[in-house]
């Protein structure tokens, strides 16, 4: 039986099934039926213990590429499950590529035993992406690009297609197109499989190849490849050297992985969480993690104490005071991040940049002072009402306005100014917006309480 | 010259050259050199009055593309920006399935004279397409797909292969596999053209598609299309009907389109904001949209002032209490908002069930109870040096204690009922668990702190 994918209801089940059942009874499922990435999904949904179980009944041939699609913690765990042998064993069936991507977490004697038993086709490919950082073009691509001249006609194309086949047995992952290229090796275009089976035999390669396709340098950032990728609508680009000769190209599979992780980076990094974060990682290494990012709040936490504290003689003569402080700060919390949202989305897709983040900001600005006033109005009259006081409403709606205002300027420039600065705007772009936003608060709203209701 | 797609910092030249000396002096460059996805992005990054301008300046050729490379409000304003005659021109360089993706933000009018004048293949494929939820396997197919019988030989293959691009002028985008179907036209496996090419033209297509391509039934989930072709590295796949029958294909750009859309989801709902919130949008319509999410923040804010006021009479007493009582509030939230962000990529993910959620929840427990014991000993230990009251700072602790584990259950519970209820975590997880947060570490912080300290 082939194996198909899992639709999300067989999955649930399966799990269901493993966890209650362990995974003896479903070993031959999950070897005959499943597709690696399935199991994949399956180990990092699991609890560190059944894992290990699971990874033991899994085979070998389909060890390696389950590596390759799990993330960071959860592969870790499984290369310290396995014995040297095993993972030899299960390296075997990667290409040069992947096994680059995995380099960081195999073990030096494992690395070792594999680079003496590689063929050089491999290693190769394996030293040659090894070269580049992980998160650029060069750390994205493989080296199996196809090329051809300028001057081949269709035909001889083809033929050379078919001969590479029978020499190598098979033929590239995603092979959409062949790199036209120049007596120097740098592309001029590429030639579609679908343009060189349907177009006259006698026709020349640079009549038909397409131009458009972008050479890639390959220290380009992954995320700039991605939105290449996502602009022109590509299934593969050449990737070259700052001499503008190919070194190998990259598909759009590895594409696809990079937008996902960015998004679940997106996600996860406004708690203070890597993106690789294992729901199941060992209890104490998790706490150590977590407290890390707790303690950064915990400091945002007691300035905004010491705030607190500097008025607690208003606070004993009007207790009202600290029924309302924390309307003031969270208020200016929430737009704040409404603004930072918009504004680490435009960065990230980089359409905000210095050219543009004035109009931005005046535009902001301008909300803050909206919203501010509409709301400054409203809670004043509740203020009034429930405490009998115009004054303490009025002093409350003028300190809203303001930390409103403040949210807009600092939900603007505190991205930007950590993007600028070399911090990520969606880790560290709360919790310094919420410090912000925090002590003007209370200031405001403590210190104008101070100087005119008492 | 060919439109090759522009790097990030010409990108940011180009914009600040438009922003500072307008549209008229770019035009051609605009025309000539522009990718429609770059100048889609350039639209989206600038202020709604200079959109205008470089809009009128865009050739009517790249205008359709354009519509459907821009998000939401952006694209209603270009519509609104161009006559009907304009957008007739515009629509008419489209394929069927774009135009359905269009269908919402046009006008009745155009859509109607439109319709009068399509031919009957692009009509079809817009009313195919359009009968189905834009969220589905449905929405985002092309009925584009070529079939063949698996007794066919390669050579007769490719011969149909170039018979159809004569007839027609072109083949379909992404075609790299053509489907095999038998006669009820249900699929049976994908062709690679790489294969096609390089196998001897007398076998046949039984013997060599891939049977592992999965056939997507049309009203499956976007997310699901998505994770199918993450896993399985596809670049086109077959939607069927509900009696297996072929309807049309999935292409990868479309998926990344898909992936892409629910990373900016992620990042923006948190915040409360659509993925399609243009960030020049007229001020008014901004600050009403923002204004609803405020609004529920605030609910949230005057439960905890009323919760606060219950406890007047205390704080007027020990004024300390209005000082740390934010601590005890913000500490959970924040490790509530770790426990949120796991468990809602775990859903996003599919590898969160309620097969799982029971493990899950009792790590985060014993999470809530390590981190909570150790900061409530540490904070502990300050606020009794700090306010040398030894019984505040033992209140403090136990609220603390008690708070971080109440997150830890609220940041696992809230998102999974959320998702069973069928309400979106990503966007509102975050106010329910804060609501939570907060009510409770003010309860239990001013509530002991009476009993006991009084």
């Amino acid at each position: 039986m082939a194996k198909k994918a899992l639709q999300a209801t067989d999955f649930q089940h399966l799990l269901e099934e493993i966890l209650n059942n362990g995974t003896a009874g479903n070993a031959h499922v999950l070897n005959e039926q499943l597709h690696p990435s399935d199991i994949a999904d399956l180990l990092e949904a699991l609890p560190r213990e059944k894992r290990a179980e699971l990874w033991d009944r899994v085979d070998n041939a389909g060890q390696g590429e389950i590596l390759t699609e799990v993330h960071g913690d959860v592969r870790s765990q499984l290369i310290e499950a396995s014995s040297d042998a095993q993972l030899l064993a299960a390296l075997a069936s990667l290409q040069g590529d992947e096994l680059a991507d995995l380099h960081e977490d195999l073990p030096q004697n494992v690395i070792k035993e594999m680079l003496v038993t590689m063929d050089s086709g491999r290693r190769l490919c394996y030293e040659t992406i090894r070269s580049y950082p992980d998160d650029t073009a060069g750390g994205l691509m493989d080296i199996d690009a196809i090329t051809i001249r300028a001057e081949t006609t269709l035909e001889l194309v083809l033929r050379k297609i078919r001969e590479l086949r029978e020499l190598n047995g098979s033929l590239p992952e995603h092979f959409d197109s062949v790199m036209v290229v120049d007596s120097n090796d740098c592309p001029l275009g590429a030639l579609r499989l679908a343009d060189a089976v349907s177009m006259p035999p006698n026709t020349l390669a640079s009549a038909v190849m397409d131009v458009d396709v972008p050479a890639i340098p390959v220290l380009t950032p992954a995320n700039e490849v991605a939105q290449l990728f996502e602009n022109l609508d590509l299934v593969s680009a050449p990737v070259v050297n700052d001499k503008g000769q190919l070194l190998g190209r990259i598909t759009v599979d590895d594409v696809i992985d990079v937008i996902r992780e960015q998004s679940v980076h997106a996600m996860m990094s406004q708690a203070g969480l890597d993106e690789d974060t294992d729901m199941f990682a060992p209890i104490w290494r998790s706490a150590l993690q977590r407290t890390l990012w707790l303690s950064a709040n915990l400091v945002n936490a007691f300035i905004a104490a010491f705030v607190i504290d500097r008025f607690s003689a208003s606070i004993q003569q009007i207790v009202a005071l600290a029924v309302l402080m924390p309307v003031v700060a969270s208020m200016g919390g929430v737009a704040g991040n409404q603004t930072l949202a918009l504004v680490t989305r435009g960065i990230a897709l980089n359409q905000v940049t210095s050219a543009n983040a004035r109009h931005l900001l005046l535009r902001e600005l301008g909300l803050g002072i909206i919203n501010g006033l509409f709301w400054a109005v409203v809670i004043a009259i509740v203020v009034m009402l429930w405490f009998s006081n115009a004054q303490l409403g009025l002093v409350f709606g003028v300190a809203l306005t303001i930390n409103m205002l403040t949210a807009a300027g600092a939900g603007t420039g505190v991205p930007l100014l950590l993007d600028r600065v070399g911090v990520d705007p969606a880790l560290a772009g709360g919790v310094v917006l919420m410090a912000i936003t925090d002590v003007v608060g209370f200031t405001l709203f403590l210190g104008l309480a101070t100087l005119f209701l008492l």
